[in-house]
C-alpha cells in the first residue's frame, strides 16, 4: 500500500467545500479545517441580520456534508500561520503536516479609516455579527421606549449604512421593509417617522461590480422605499453618537453598519511578495502559491495576476466554487503526474436584491429588474443552500412572510456567556415615569 | 372619561401570557415586562440544548403575541424590586406605577452545596444556557479530536447529569441517541464506548412527581438506552475534572448538567414573612401576596399556602396557564367590585418524554408509557407552540429527524460579543501530530 497524498484545506466556505467534495472517492487523504464546526450561506447573512431567518436556515455543520466520505476528516480549529519548509500548519490543535496546502481562508471587514472605532460598528462577515448586528437593532427598538433613556429619540433609531455593495443594499433594503411593514405593527407607541435609513456610498454608483442599469435601478428603489441614498461620499469619522462625512454633514445615530470594504484573511508564514495590497494571496492561472510548489489559495483570499482584471476576479462565491472545483482536478493531475490545466472563470451571472419584488439581475446576455428578477434571485438562492431541510425551512420562511409582510424573527438572544457584560450594560438609573 | 386601571404583569412566561391574553378588549391598561423580548417554551428547551431544535423553533417575540391587544403595552426591562408602599416598581427602565401587580417571574437554578462552581454547570432554564450547553457539548466533541489535548478523552466526553426530574431524563435520553444515532456518523474517529452518559438521583425514584409506573418505565428506559442511572446518590464536590458522591464513587467529566433544583424567583421589596423556603411568594387562595392588597403572584414563583400540598402546586406550566387564567377574571371583578374566587387547580395530567418511541404519560384516569406515549406527548407539545410557523417548522424537524435518526442541528455558534473570550479558551499550545 502506497502513501496517499494529505491535502490540508483550510477554510470551509464555499471554494472549501467544493474543493473537498472533488477528492470524493479519491486516493487522497483531506483533511479540512474551519475556526467553526459549520458552513454558512454568506449571500443570506443579511436576512439573519434584520430577522428574516434563522441561523440554522443558512448555516449546515460541515461534519454533517461529508458522512459519506471515507477519506475527508474534518477539525475545528484556528490556523495561525504555515511553515513552508517544512510542510506544516501550525494550528490551535497543533502542528500538522501536508503534502498539499489549500488556503480557502475568505476575507475578513477592512476599516479604513474607521479602524480605530471598528468596536462601535456593525458588520456582516459572520453568524456572530449578523446575529450581533439583530440584537443590537431590536434591542435599540426597545431602548426608544424606555422612560428614562437620556439620548434623542432619534439617535437610537437612526441607522447608517456605511457602503452600497450587494450587502450595504441588501441591508437597506431589508430595514426599512422592515420599518414600513413590521414595526408599526410591534412598536405601535415608536414614532417611526423619525426614524432615518441613511446609505454612504464613496464612489458614483451603487453596486459597482454591476451594470449601469442594475446600479440605476438600485438606487430608484432604495428611493422609492425611504432610504436615503448619499453618492460620492465619504465618511469620515465616528464618535459613537454622530458620523460626520468628508463633506462636513452629519448625521446622528447610534447604529452604523460597515460594509465598505474586505480584505483577504490569509494565514502569516508567506514572503511579503506573496500578498498584494488587498492582502490577498497572489497566485498563478493554476491558483498555485507565488514561489511555491505544493501551495494553492482559492476564493476571496486569492489574487489572480495573470487575469486581465488589474484588480483579479471579484470576491463571489460562484468564483471560488469554481477554483475549488477546478483546483481539485489540477491536484489529481498533479499526483498522476499529468500537468495542471489553467484555470478560466465562467461569469454565469451577479445579482441582489433590494426587496420584495425588487431585484436586479445581470447576466451575459441579458439584464432585467424587477418583479420577475426577485424571483430569479429567490429561486436561485434557495436552491443554493446546502440541504434538503434548509432549503425547505428556508422556503417556508419566505412563503410565509410574502404573504404576511412580516419577519418570522425578531428575539434578541442574549448568551449565557455574555450576560454579566449585557447587565452592566443595560442603564440602570432610577427616575419616575410620569404619569399621564 | 375615568382612569382606567394600571396592571403591571412581570414576566412573560406561561403565566403571565395567559394573564395578559386575558384582557383583551378589557377596560384596563397593561404593562407586561420581561427581561427578554420573546416568550419561550421551556419543555422543549432540552431540544435545543441537544440540538434537535433552533432557538426560533420554540420562542416567540412577545411584541407579535400582542399586536392585536390595544391595551396592552410591552417593556424589555430588568424588574429590581418594588415599593410596596408607594405601589411602584423599580426597574432598569425607572420607576414605573401601578395599580394592580401581578409578578410572574418564575423560578431560577437551585445550586445547594454546588454554589460555589455554579460556573462550572451547565443549566437549561433559559435559551441563551441551551444554546450553551449545546456549544460545549459539541464543542467538547471536537476538542477530543484534537492532537495536543493533555486530558484524558473520557474526561472530555462523559457526561454527568444531576437531577432525575423532567429536565434531567429527557436530557439524558437525547443525549445517549444523540451517541448512538449520530455520533458514529458525524464523529467516526472518536472512540464513543468510552463516552459514558451518567444520571445521579438523590432519591429513590426519578421522575419523583409522578406515578410509580411512569417512574419505574423512565428507568427501564433510560438503562435499556445505555443511560447510567444512579438512584439515592447525592453529589457531594466538583474540582471540573471529577465529580464526586457521597458514597466516595467519583466520575471523571468535564461536563456536568445540573437539574437538580429550581427556586422561586421573586422580587426584592417584600417583607420576609411573604418569602417561603424555597424563595417562593406566599399567596392566599385568591393569589394574593400575603399582606397586600393589589399585588398577585402566579406559577413558579407562587406558592399556596392554603392548599393541600404541604409544598404548594407543581412548578408546572399548566397550573402557571390555570393561575394567570383565573386571576385575569378575578382582577376584572375586583375592578367591577365583585368578590373573587378562589382558585383551584385542575390536574389534567403530566407526561415526559425519554427517547424515540419512549414516553410516560399520567392521566388522571389512566397511566401509560411507550410508543403510543410518546406520539401523545409530541402532539401535546407540538399543538401548544406559540404560534402556527413554529408549530409547522418544529414538525417538520421532528418528522425529519424521525425518519433519519438525526439532528438537523448542531451548530457551534460564537457570539461575536464572546469571541474573544472564546479564543482565549482555545488551547494555543503547539505540538507535531505523529505520522500514522
Amino acid at each position: 500500500m502506497s502513501k496517499k497524498a494529505k491535502i490540508i484545506i483550510i477554510g470551509a466556505g464555499f471554494g472549501g467545500i467544493k474543493l473537498t467534495k472533488s477528492f470524493y472517492k479519491k486516493p487522497v487523504d483531506v483533511l479540512l479545517i474551519d475556526r467553526n464546526n459549520y458552513h454558512n450561506f454568506q449571500p443570506l447573512m443579511y436576512q439573519v441580520a434584520t430577522g428574516g431567518l434563522e441561523p440554522g436556515s443558512i448555516a449546515y455543520p460541515v461534519r454533517r456534508i461529508f458522512r459519506k466520505y471515507d477519506n475527508v476528516n474534518f477539525r475545528m480549529a484556528e490556523v495561525q500561520s504555515v511553515d513552508i519548509h517544512q510542510n506544516q500548519i501550525i494550528s490551535s490543535i497543533g502542528r500538522i503536516h501536508y503534502d498539499y496546502l489549500v488556503i480557502a481562508s475568505g476575507s475578513e471587514n477592512k476599516y479604513f479609516n474607521f479602524e480605530s472605532v471598528k468596536d462601535k460598528l456593525l458588520t456582516l462577515k459572520s453568524l456572530p455579527e449578523a446575529l450581533k448586528m439583530r440584537n443590537t437593532i431590536f434591542r435599540n427598538l426597545e431602548r426608544a421606549l424606555a422612560n428614562n433613556r437620556t439620548e434623542p429619540i432619534e439617535e437610537i433609531m437612526n441607522i447608517a449604512i456605511v457602503g452600497g455593495g450587494p450587502a450595504g443594499i441588501e441591508l437597506a433594503g431589508a430595514l426599512s421593509e422592515m420599518r414600513k411593514h413590521v414595526l408599526p405593527k410591534e412598536f405601535p407607541e415608536l414614532p417611526l417617522s423619525k426614524m432615518s435609513v441613511n446609505l454612504y456610498q464613496s464612489g458614483p454608483k451603487l453596486l459597482a461590480g454591476m451594470s449601469e442599469e442594475a446600479s440605476q435601478k438600485c438606487l430608484e428603489y432604495l428611493q422609492e422605499m425611504g432610504v436615503n441614498v448619499f453618492l460620492n461620499t465619504r465618511v469620515k469619522e465616528y464618535d459613537e453618537h454622530t458620523i460626520t462625512m468628508d463633506d462636513g454633514s452629519k448625521f446622528t445615530t447610534d447604529t452604523v453598519i460597515w460594509s465598505a470594504g474586505v480584505k483577504g484573511s490569509p494565514l502569516k508564514g508567506f514572503p511579503d511578495y506573496c500578498i498584494d495590497k488587498g492582502n490577498r494571496i497572489l497566485v498563478d492561472e493554476f491558483n498555485k502559491v507565488k514561489g511555491t510548489d505544493n501551495i494553492f489559495a482559492i476564493g476571496d483570499v486569492s489574487a489572480h495576476e495573470s487575469l486581465d482584471n488589474p484588480k483579479g476576479l471579484p470576491m463571489l462565491a460562484p468564483v471560488a466554487q469554481q477554483q475549488g472545483e477546478h483546483l481539485g482536478k489540477n491536484i489529481l493531475r498533479t499526483i498522476d503526474n499529468k500537468p495542471m490545466e489553467p484555470f478560466e472563470y465562467h461569469n454565469k451571472g451577479v445579482m441582489a436584491t433590494i426587496g420584495r419584488n425588487r431585484a436586479v439581475v445581470d447576466l451575459p446576455s441579458i439584464k432585467f429588474q424587477g418583479r420577475f428578477a426577485w424571483f430569479v434571485w429567490m429561486f436561485v438562492h434557495i436552491f443554493s443552500l446546502v440541504g434538503f431541510r434548509d432549503k425547505f425551512v428556508t422556503f417556508i420562511d419566505w412563503v410565509e412572510s410574502y404573504f404576511n409582510y412580516d419577519q418570522p424573527l425578531g428575539m434578541i438572544l442574549k448568551t449565557a456567556e455574555c450576560e454579566q457584560d449585557d447587565e452592566q450594560k443595560l442603564n440602570k438609573k432610577e427616575t419616575v415615569e410620569e404619569e399621564k
